[in-house]
Parts: C-alpha cells; sequence; structure tokens
C-alpha cells in the first residue's frame, strides 16, 4: 500500500496529515490561551491521528475527482475532517468497550488514567481516564465541523456537503448504538451482526465518504465567484449525473464497507498484533458479536469460519468493482476505485 | 420568569421549543429507518429537551437583535441549535460525575441502565447505559452543528457565526476538562474556582450566546439574496460597531455568565430539589470544587459563603449591567438584557 497506484494514497495521506497538522496547531495556539492542562489533550489527539491510515478521506477524495472536481489542498482539508470524525469515534468506543490500546499505543482513557497515577491524584484514576476521553472524543467531533468547514472549498460546495456529513454522523453513532444494545440483549445472528456492519463500518466508511466527495464536487460545480445562481441554491437538488453517480457509489461502498470490516474482523482475531495495532482475539474475549464470532458459533468451527470469511470478502469486492464498472467516471478514477477496494480489504491489514 | 416582559422570554421559549421539536420529529423518521432501537434514543433526548429553560438561545436571539437583526423564526432555530449543544454536555456530565438525575428526572446514563435492567439484558446495567449516554451526547453534539446549518439563515449568516459556535464548543469542552483535572490534582482555591467556571458556564452560557447571535447578524446584514459582495466575504471581518458591540456583550457576558454559575452553586447546595431538579448538596456530596464549595472551606461556615456568594452575584450583575449601558443597541435590546440578567440569576433557580 505504501507504492504509488492510480489512488495516490500515498500523496492522500501525506497531505491530510499535512491538514491535520495545521488544524492542530491552531488549535495548540487556542487551547493554551485557556489553560496549560489543555496541552495533555492536544498531545494525546496528535498521537492518536498520527496513526490513521486515511482510508475515509482517501474515498472522499476520490468521490470528488470522479464528479469531476479537481485536485487542491481544499478538498484534502475537508477530507481530513473524517478523520477527526473517526478519531472521536475509537476514543469514545474504546471508553465503552475497556480496551486497552488503539493504533499501538495506550487507548486515550487508559493514557490519562495512567497520568492521574502518576500524578497521584486524588479519586479512581479509571473514572478520571474515562472522563478525560469522553471530552477529548467530544473536542474531535465538534472539530470535524470546525475542520470541514475551514477547508477554504467554496460555500457552495459546503452546503451541498452538509446533509452527507450529518447523515454520515447520525448513521455511524446510530450503528455503534445497534451494536452495543445488540451485544447486550445477545441476538447473535449473522443477519443481525450484518445489519449493524452497514451502519456502522459499510456506509461510514466507503459509501458516505464517496457521496460527502460527489456532493463537494457537485456544489463547487455551481459555484461561480461573486456570483451565486439562484435556481442552484437548493443543496437538495441534484443533477442525473450526479444521482446516477451516487447510486453507484452506493452499489460499490455498501459491500467494499462490507468486506473492509469482515477483514477487520479477521485480523482482529487472528491478525498480527503489531500490525493491527491492538491484541489478538480482543473481539472473541469482550464477546463482540461480530460477523466473524456469529459464523464461528453457526459453523461450529474458527477454520470453516475463517474460510467463509474470506469467501465473502472476495464476493463483496467482486460485486463493488462490478457496480462501478458503468458509472459516468473517468479513466483514472475507476482505477483509484479499483486500488481502494484492494486497499481497504488487503490481508496485510 | 414566565411573565412577558422586553426580552419576551415566554415566547422565546416556546419558539425554540417548537423548532427543537421539528427538528427532532424529522430525526425520528431517519432513526426509525436505520432501527426500531434507535427509538429508545430518541425518546430519551426529547425528555430531556423538553426541560431546558432556553437561557443560551435567549442571550443568542437578543445578541442578534441588538445589532439590528429582525425577528423570525430562523434565528430561532439557529438558537435552539445551542439547547442541543448543552444536552450534550448535561448528558456527558452526568456520566462523568455519576449522577443520578437531571431536570428532575433520571439521568439518560441512569434510564439505559434501568432498561437493561428491566430487560434482563447480559453485562452489566451500569456499563450499558453509560455507554448509550455517551452516544446520545454524542448525537446531540452532532445534532448542534446539523441544527445551525438547517435553521434556514442566509449563508453569509452561518459563514460569519460558524467561527463563534466553533469557539464556544472548544471553551466548553475544555472548561470542563479543566474543571475534571482540577477536581483531580486538588486545586481548591476560589481563584482556580473562577477560572473554570468563565469557560465552562460564563463564556459558554452568555457571552459566546450573544457574540453568535451578533456574528449572525453581522453577516445577514451583508447579504444580498442572488449577489454576495466580495468586499465582505472575510468572516474574519469586523465593522467598528460589531467590534465595540462584542466588547460591550464580553463585558456584559463574562460577569453575569460567573454569576449565573455562583446561583446554580447556591441552589445546588441550598435549594428546592422540586424547582433544581436535582437533589441538594450533591456538588459538596461528589467533592465539586465549586466557588461556594471553595468559599465555604475558606470562610469555615456555610452561612458565611452563602452571604459572600450572594455579595459576589449582586457585584457582577451590576457590572454586567453598566457594561452595556452605553452600547450602541436599541432600548428594547437594552431592556432585554437587563431582564435577562435578572433571569439568569434568580433565585427561585
Amino acid at each position: 500500500m505504501a507504492s504509488s497506484g492510480p489512488a495516490d494514497l500515498p500523496r492522500i495521506r501525506d497531505q491530510v496529515g499535512r491538514a491535520l497538522d495545521d488544524f492542530l496547531d491552531r488549535q495548540r495556539v487556542l487551547l493554551s490561551g485557556i489553560g496549560g492542562d489543555m496541552v495533555a489533550c492536544l498531545d494525546a489527539i496528535t498521537d492518536l491521528l498520527a496513526g490513521g491510515k486515511r482510508l475515509r478521506p482517501a474515498f472522499c477524495y476520490w468521490g470528488w475527482r470522479a464528479f469531476g472536481g479537481q485536485d487542491c489542498p481544499q478538498i484534502l482539508a475537508a477530507s481530513a475532517a473524517l478523520e477527526l470524525l473517526h478519531a472521536s469515534a475509537l476514543v469514545h468506543d474504546d471508553v465503552m468497550d475497556g480496551s486497552d490500546t488503539r493504533r499501538g499505543q495506550p487507548a486515550v482513557h487508559r493514557r490519562f488514567a495512567a497520568r492521574h497515577d502518576a500524578e497521584s491524584w486524588r479519586g479512581p484514576s479509571e473514572g478520571f481516564g474515562a472522563g478525560a476521553a469522553i471530552l477529548i472524543g467530544d473536542l474531535l467531533l465538534a472539530w470535524t465541523d470546525e475542520l470541514f468547514h475551514a477547508s477554504g472549498l467554496p460555500q457552495a460546495a459546503l452546503r451541498h456537503g452538509q446533509p452527507v456529513l450529518d447523515a454520515m454522523r447520525t448513521e455511524v453513532i446510530s450503528g455503534q448504538y445497534l451494536d452495543l444494545a445488540g451485544q447486550a440483549s445477545g441476538s447473535t445472528t449473522v443477519a443481525s451482526a450484518l445489519r449493524v456492519v452497514v451502519y456502522k463500518a459499510a456506509k461510514y466508511t466507503v459509501e458516505r465518504p464517496l457521496h460527502l466527495g460527489l456532493a463537494l464536487a457537485e456544489g463547487a460545480s455551481h459555484q461561480d465567484p461573486g456570483h451565486q445562481d439562484p435556481g442552484h441554491q437548493d443543496p437538495g437538488h441534484q443533477d442525473p449525473g450526479q444521482a446516477r453517480l451516487a447510486a453507484a457509489f452506493t452499489g460499490y461502498g455498501i459491500p467494499l464497507g462490507v468486506a473492509f470490516q469482515l477483514r477487520d474482523d479477521i485480523l482482529g482475531m487472528f491478525g498480527d498484533p503489531a500490525q493491527t495495532g491492538k491484541p489478538v482475539s480482543d473481539d472473541v474475549r469482550e464477546g463482540k458479536r461480530t460477523v466473524l464470532v456469529a459464523l464461528a458459533r453457526e459453523r461450529a468451527s474458527r477454520a470453516e469460519a475463517l474460510a467463509e470469511c474470506e469467501l465473502m470478502i472476495d464476493k463483496r469486492v467482486r460485486e463493488a468493482l462490478s457496480a462501478v464498472q458503468d458509472a459516468p467516471i473517468t479513466a483514472q478514477a475507476m482505477s483509484a476505485l479499483a486500488e481502494l477496494a484492494v486497499a481497504a480489504t488487503a490481508r496485510c491489514g
């Protein structure tokens, strides 16, 4: 995944990382002014954000390019906002799951609990760690919006993208709640696990980032500096090309996103902790109702479940690729989506 | 506070409540589509939002009016977004503090823990309750942004308001972290408690809502439908009238916001639970380092601390009122700010 293929991933990662660094530099000045203690929060955020694979920004970027948007720093900054959203979800997820590690480092709540211990502060260190992580996740969620609007994209673009960003946030948080409730109520069928995966992973990781890039590009195409055509001010308006492309992105995004999550399940159960950044079998130990765990329960053997899971991944990647093969996009965007499909489901994690 | 004075509070509350209801109705359709379980989240949010005093929306509305903005449903919808932000903070605060009640009802995490118990679900019910409340607070935080942008205010207004909303979110979350860290590290002086109050309450409850209304009105005043003056596209630009008014709002907002919090501290320690919605002395029991608790510690008697706290409130309300008496605003806005100062610090809670 380090080589520079048609999806331009190394450069996208580099520029998304730079947009995040610039944003955090500005926040550091603000937070230091509020109180010296805030620097500890910013340090934790900086460390966490350094580790992301930038998959969601890459899909957002290619949704933009596929509709004819030109490469520019502004779309990469807007895409980078999705890394803040994702980091927020991870920090809160780790509190809820009581996870110890994330991206090869202590989870944020553990980091702050350790600080509490080291300083011999009063009260239980776990409570302090959880509280700090809840607030840091909140900061990251609020900053998603801030970076999106400060990306420098034209107002018309942002206005068209906003409803997609709104849907994306509601869907991923809802998916997390359905997961939590399903785990508690004990519904552990493959079918119910797949329903959670659609909202918590598939729409959120692939479909919505592509839709966001598309909506931003469609909005930007209406932009005429110094003048806005009143006929194009309704963000609900879609031209036929956009509607067709949005449908193709759904056809690509949902199966690919499910395949991405299935790969993540496999890596969580069988992967190399040095690569995945989390201990093997955390999911099983925590009683997580992943599709793989549900399969293993239904099939009675891990090896059988693994084989079936690999088949499910293959089938979905092929389905994803066939959904975009007739889409009205450039050959370059087509090649990029093919590379991203491989990157998102690669065995190396 | 129920009478219709110059601040028009009963009507503002009514319309803010209606904007929230409309927003929640739209979300209910969406959430039901994602999964039937999501309705439980929406019900909890609806019940929580029904109880708010709408103080922040009222300040936002009067910031708008003071700069010459006309009364319209759009400014009330944008103001209502602040109720979602505040509800998010309350839900997460209650998880962190382990509070049992909020606005006279079980706190959200307790409500979901009770549901877990009632359904005899698996795992610890407290963990489920905390997880659900973290996610519900996240939804409310994400929806703040969504309602703000869906308020129907002109794009130019929203663009000018955005940086104020950004600052407000960062400040209140930072204030909460400073509070948490201060409580853990044990700094319990009146001075350090006051520093937390400035960010967690004063700027957040009074100054920033006024600034937000002002920035929205200033942006809207640049709006010329179908045409944007390129000279007015920089949201950082402030006209001299706005700068003067922003300074007056700071002079009014900071002392009044501190007085508001001091009143809240007093009500928390001595108030009527039927009116405050939370049990008396929760703050003391939880080892909260409120200004009043710090005063009680320094003064050695509750009665002395209470008397001094009342003096601090009086002094700050007078300071607040004198800060706006020469501000370039209408007589109606001036009277409204005077009424709001009383409403925010009234002994009845």
